[in-house]
């Protein structure tokens, strides 16, 4: 643990480190697993080498800390190839898949799932600052699928949508060393998406 | 609250009451969100109205108190009615989207989902007893489909199940006043999944 007193002197204003390690021993615990219910801004204090009251100076309560918290981890979607929709759509599963991994994306998702009952406003940032803007990367990837005629013009984009991002959510939350991620998942999941599951006698007598 | 002293002489063996207002206890607390962390033996027997000692007789800790009591909920998928594997994909998805809407049922989830780096014991047994049967649920009705020409014969089953499941959990668990699941969410996931999003060209014009 780096206390601010050890990193004083490092070149950056005294406020902006306290406020990086506030931000930084809230992100350590919450990916440790400690809920928001259970996190304290005493504990967060400790942690970072700050008294409590620097703290409270910068933010009201924890909610507001654990969301500006979350906001600087900023995960953001590649800009999509533009060669074809299959490309784009399994880059950006692929970048889901490889951040599962860290330990404090696991936790933060768990955070956004499981704590929406308790911290809604919480719930609500999060839902601004992460969750929609990777579904709106998806859907406006589908679109351009439709608009090039690689997808069908009728698509449910939000349904289409909704299946990959779970998928890969179903696959990432339910894993661990005894339920490995598959490592081609991104590519099965968009083929499977793709050509559809029903049998089509006429089609594949076809090609 | 009903206490095992007020329901006493309704007809059943003491033991058995007081068992049954045990496991009621903790799937309440779990359902008002009450952490499998949090929860504490001496809460749970306050709750039911009994002395710890009754709790610890049967249970040696509360992991096992929570994962008896996570089973008797027994989530049973209904038989497949047979008819095509669209009618019967359509009613599996749809008895998970009825469940959601109740408290009890998406704690119990969160708990199999957050949980699991810290109750590892018990999110295994959840897994045995409440995910899989699931899965092979689906699994069944995707093979059945499979060798009655109605899906492709190479499907990628674990994908397949994954998508339809997955996209179902994922609108359920996001859901909340301001989110509500679509009412024919069910037709359209397997809708678009029968079908596949890429346009077919001389699928589309043949049929």
């Amino acid at each position: 643990m780096t206390t601010i007193q050890e990193s004083a002197g490092r070149g950056r204003p005294r406020s902006e480190r306290a406020e990086k390690a506030i931000v930084d021993a809230t992100l350590d615990m919450i990916g440790e697993g400690v809920t928001v219910s259970e996190l304290s801004i005493e504990a967060v204090a400790n942690r970072a080498g700050v008294g409590k009251t620097t703290i409270y100076r910068r933010w009201a309560n924890k909610e507001d800390l654990v969301v500006d918290s979350l906001a600087t981890l900023r995960l953001p979607m590649p800009e999509p190839g533009g060669t074809d929709v299959r490309a784009d759509l399994i880059e950006y599963l692929e970048v889901m898949r490889s951040e599962s991994s860290e330990l404090r994306n696991r936790c933060i998702t768990n955070i956004a799932l499981n704590e929406a009952d308790r911290f809604p406003d919480l719930y609500r940032r999060f839902r601004e600052l992460v969750i929609e803007p990777r579904r709106e990367a998806f859907r406006q990837v589908l679109r351009r699928g439709v608009a090039t005629g690689e997808l069908r013009p009728d698509l449910d984009v939000e349904v289409a949508m909704s299946m990959l991002i779970g998928a890969m959510l179903f696959h990432t939350k339910m894993s661990g060393p005894a339920y490995p991620v598959p490592d081609d998942l991104a590519v099965r999941l968009v083929d499977e998406a793709l050509r559809g599951f029903r049998y089509d006698v006429t089609r594949n007598v076809a090609s």
